[in-house]
Order: C-alpha cells, then structure tokens, then sequence
C-alpha cells in the first residue's frame, strides 16, 4: 500500500510541477481516501517536492503519512512554518468537490498565494488505474457477476419493480455491497442502482445517468417507480457494483416471459455496438470516435430514436468508472479524450422500446496494451424470469 | 401545495429584502425541491418582488412555476431580458451547496451583479416547517416507530451487526424507506442509518454524526463493523427516517440478554436528560442551554466521559431535521439560534460505555407554541433480543 500511494503521490507531484503549482491541499472524501487509503476529517498537503503532510481535526488518523491534529484549517499556515515547509505561491484546492464557501475559506487563509485547480489533475490521475486498484475493481466486478445470476431467483410472479429490487438489494448486502454508492457531483443522488421495467424506463429524470425512471418519490425522481412485471416487459438491473471502494458497472436485462422482436433485435444491435467499440477500442481510440460509432450503428439499425432513452436521450455511451461511479473519460460526441492503457470504463449501449422497456448491454472493460479486457464477463442474453 | 410554495416564496423574498438583494438563484437538489416540490436539474430564479422562473436543462419540467427549457446557464441573463425581468444588482447564490467551480460560474455569468449567499437564508427559512412539511414529518415517524417494534424480529442468536443491519434494511424499504438518505454536506457521507455494538461504538469516525463506528471498509468507516453480537452487549439503532422527503430521526437500544448495571443507569440518565430537555424546551430556549444542561446532568451522574462518545466525544446534542438529517439548528456549546414554533429537531444524549456499548436516546420533537411535541412516541426502554 506505502509503494501504491508514494507512486500516486509522485504523479501527483509531476502534474503539480508542470502547472506551476507549489503546494496542493485536498480536502474531499474520495480524493482523500485516493491519496492516503484512509478517510478522515481534515486535509491532505502535498508539496511539490518532498513528503506529504496530514493534518487531522477527526479521527481515525491516517497511518500512511506524517499526521498532525488541528482543530481548523486557519492554523495550516503556522503547521507549514513550524514544519520548515514554504508557504505555497500557488496552491492547488479542489475547485469541482469544495463548495463556494470552503474554497473561498482556504484561499482567505492561504492569502498570499494564488489559486489553482486541483479536481481536474487530480481527475485526470485518477483515470489510470494502478495494479491494485485493478484488482479491486476485479473483486468488486466478481460479486457483482454473482449478482447478476442471482436474480432470477429474487423474482416472483405479481411482483412489482420495487419488490423485485429490494429483494434485490438484499442480496447485494449478503454478498458484501458496502451500500453507499458514490457518484462525483451533489446533484447526482443513487441509492443501490437503477431498476427499470416497461414504460417506466423512458420516463425522463433530472439526474445525468444513462437513462431515467420515475422512481418512487417526487424528492428522488430515477428508477423504479411501483410497475407491475408483467408479461412481455422487460427489466433492466443497472446495480451498483460497490464491493469494494473501486466500483464495477454491469447491466444485464432480464425479461418476463418473451420479449417481442422488435425489443430482441435491439438488444441485439446493443451487442453489436459492443462488439464493435471491442475491436476498436485500444490505447489511443478516440472517446469520440466510439461514441459516434454507435450512434451511427443505432441509426443504420433504425433505431436512432430510441438510443439512450426516447423522450430524453442522453448524449453518451460510456463513462471512466473507479472510486467514483462517473469518472473521466467520457465517451460523447465532443470528448477531446483518447484511451490510455490503466484506464478503466464502462459502455452501455442502451435502447428503450415503447410498450416493453430498456434492453441493451453495459459491461466494465480495462484498456490493456492492446485492446480492452472486460471485467464483468458473463451472459449477455436477455435472461427470462419465471 | 401551491399555497405552500407561494407561501415559501414570500418568506424568502422578504429575506432577500432584508439583505438588500434583488436576485436569488438556487440550484443545488434540496433547495431545489424545498422550493418546487419537484427535482429538475436546472435553475429557479426569484426576483425580490414578483413570480419565480424555472429554467430546466433537463426534465422533468416542475409545474408549480413559469418554465422555460435552456442548454447552459450562459442564457440566463437574455431570459430574464426577454421575460422583462431587471439582472439583478445583488444576487444571492448557494454558497455552502455549489462547489466554487459552478458557482464562479455563475458570477461570471451575472458579472454585473454582487453576489450574496443564498445558503444561509434558505437554511433558516428551512428551519421553520410549514403545516404540510410537519405532515410528513409524522407519516416518517409514523414507519420508523413501526420499523422499531420490527428491529426484535430480526435478530437471530449468532448474528454479527451487519447481518442484523441488512434485515433491518430489507424491512426499511418494504415500509417505504426511499433509500438514499439526505444529509448537508458532501462529506457526511451515510447509508441507511447506524447500527452500533458493543465496543464499535466508541469506535472515532470522520463524519460529523453523534457517534461512530468503524465501518466495513476504510472508505465508508461507520457504523457496523462485523461485530458478533453476544450477551450483554448493547445494540444502538439509529437508522434512517426517510419514508417521505421530510426525515425523522430516531435511536433506540436493544440488548442481548440483560445490560450490566453501569449500561442500564447510563441509560436511564440519558432519559433524564430527555426529560429535562422536554420540560425546558419552548420557543426563546437557547439551544446552547439544552447543551449545557444536558452536559452538567451527565457530569452529576459521573458519567461525562462516556457522554456522546468516549476517546471521540462530539460536541452537540441534537440538531434540526427535514429535508436533510443535519440542518439548524444545533445544539452546541456556542450556538446562537433559539428554539422557534415550528421547528422540528432531533435530540439525542447517548453514552457509550466499555464492554457494554452505546445506551441513551434519540426522538424527533416539534416546537409547539408552548413546549415540544413528541414525533417518535415510542417506549424508551432497552428492548431484550432473544
């Protein structure tokens, strides 16, 4: 774990050093736990050379670092002079995860420096994975396969959508789900995941997630929403895969009883997509240029209208996924991003049929050195719920 | 519901006159539906005089107030040209929702205009409930007393905490828990609710809740840790009142077999203290006098170094609820704010005591005209396990 984080730390400092920036301080939940294997109440000071500092106004105390205990970030100027450290000329402060209130705090208190962002270098690290943090996607990747073939079994006949994912969630809690599942940004609100059966799953929601949902609540508009299952609907588990602190993404549809053609044959047409961004994907593939490829897949196929929603469509195909559900890259139309080796995303492919519902695919890949490895490999077919 | 929402409108207009600002821009999830009764991702803007605006970027479209759809929040200032509205010369904007990237943005956007917060206004104006919020108040409590007389039923001999957690979380949601549980704040980060035994409970976490709990993995360290529940261990139950948008908050102690002698005065001094709180508290009751009173009968009954945690000891002993569990306001050494009508809090004195775990209380009250109703009206007793 040391060597893990002394490596992060050091890339951490090489981008800090190509921006000018002579001290970083990182505050927020997910980029703490990224830089120190720990979450605790305070900040994390980064020098641009030299050795990180934590200082800690709550316990547990990082092991992993020199710590300090204060009581309030007005005393980090004096905590740098008393530990023979510079005061920073430019300083690097979380502009995407602090609010307005806490940046504007620690500039006061840092007044003779200027600011800089750190959120997008620290985003842009953060989109290579380490070996460990690969393989802690692979064990959260794994639970959530076992999941997936575990919920045919949570079905029962004159169940609504609702039923069905509690018995759902249950499962996902018995096979160790931490419950908490982070997403980068407040506004972005997700219980376990998103389940959404029939018409509901058109239904527009304010959130940015690949498709909506009513839900069950004007205050948490997505997802499941009170839906009867029945006959010719199909349902589609978009779970959470927090098993770990690194999630997986995976959606698998299943269907009551037999879905019509025209429902199959898009669901079919989502695995084509897949197949194609498959063998395209590989160090140096533009985002773009996958996404584009399957829109225009969608419109050979006719079915352009419902890709990614039809009332609401949303405008991409994937997503970087690690600590956070919805990191960078993102696969849209004007994503300046190329893939890199270490970086891990998710692509889901999705369409959603009047009158049965959402089919389609998502899986979680790792670019390798030569293409993508998927990371939830397991049956891609429609499963049938009886 | 319409009334209610005109009658919300008013009460920050007048608190935008009073702070001379003309212009008042929300766009973080609570306020947003605090002040529509519906979730959008977008804008609503209210002029100090006059009806409020919604600007969607994405549906569903509110219905309570005039709408218009937009791209980005770069049109605003046309619209309010095109609506005949005046740009705002002082605009308040959410200074502890809005990360400082998009909340610069938007004063980039309205560069003529002075910026003044928007938070701490709302925060207040949240404080007092209207008669339909404290409705839902009660229909929450009215499920968490329920799920209390549920929790016995779902200990079985040889559980550890996590496994007593997960059935008492499937029986939250098949009462109509909605899952994702509002708190203030990015950091205070928390699942379902908190189940605490034996030592666990005097366990320090980051987060600022009233107690702790190592959790199940180093990034999401609260609550139930694994813990075997054996005799004569206290099992504290403080899981999430969220059956409406308007939260409930209530805790209440289960035992297996009997409690030790230490646990069950620890506990019977914090109803004490609850009794004493219900007998002071009235509108023109200082909430830092609840603390202090509260802090002086732990430390007559010797019990002051167990009280709200033991090597961690949080400084408050209760706080208001709504729509988020932690709003205004709080019961702290320094605290300003006095108790109004209308404002609903929790109160919660707690010990935690060694070998044993945490004892004490937690109920939902609303200040009434002369003294405080009691929302979660429950037997206080510990409640045996077997």
């Amino acid at each position: 774990m040391t060597n893990e984080l002394n490596e992060k730390w050091l890339r951490l400092q090489q981008a800090m050093q190509q921006s000018g920036a002579d001290g970083c301080l990182v505050a927020s939940n997910r980029n703490l736990y990224y830089l120190t294997g720990t979450l605790f109440n305070g900040y994390f000071y980064l020098p641009s050379e030299g050795r990180p500092h934590c200082f800690v106004k709550r316990p547990p105390m990082p092991v992993v670092a020199e710590c300090h205990t204060i009581r309030k970030p007005e005393q980090l100027p004096e905590w740098l002079f008393r530990l023979g450290l510079p005061q920073p000329r430019v300083l690097m402060l979380e502009s995407a995860q602090l609010t307005y209130a806490e940046f504007v705090r620690l500039q006061r208190i840092f007044h003779g420096a200027q600011t800089a962002d750190a959120s997008q270098p620290l985003s842009r690290l953060r989109m290579i994975k380490t070996p460990w943090e690969i393989g802690q996607m692979r064990l959260s990747a794994q639970r959530q396969i076992e999941l997936c073939a575990l919920i045919p079994q949570c079905y029962r006949k004159g169940m609504t959508d609702i039923d069905l994912q509690i018995e759902i969630e249950y499962r996902m809690r018995k096979l160790g789900s931490l419950g908490y599942f982070h997403t980068c940004g407040a506004d972005l609100e997700i219980f376990m995941g998103s389940l959404l059966a029939g018409d509901n799953a058109g239904t527009p929601a304010p959130y940015d997630f690949a498709l909506g949902g009513g839900g069950l609540h004007p205050s948490v508009p997505l997802g499941a929403n009170g839906t009867r299952l029945e006959e010719g609907m199909a349902v589609m588990a978009d779970m959470a895969g927090n098993y770990t602190a690194y999630l997986s993404d995976m959606t698998r549809v299943y269907a009551v009883g037999k879905l019509p053609e025209k429902a199959r044959r898009a669901h079919r047409t989502a695995l084509e997509i897949e197949a194609r961004m498959e063998a395209a994907a590989r160090p140096g593939a533009a985002c773009a240029d996958l996404y584009a490829d399957a829109l225009a897949a969608a419109r050979r196929a006719g079915l352009e209208d419902c890709f990614m929603g039809t009332r609401f469509q949303s405008k991409f195909t994937g997503h970087g996924v690690g600590l956070d559900i919805n990191e960078a890259p993102v696969f849209t139309p004007r994503s300046q991003e190329v893939l890199q080796a270490g970086m891990t995303f998710a692509f889901e492919p999705k369409f959603v049929v009047a009158g049965v519902g959402a089919v389609g695919i998502e899986n979680t890949y790792l670019v390798t050195e030569n293409g993508v490895e998927k990371l939830t490999e397991w049956n891609e077919e429609i499963v049938e719920l009886r």
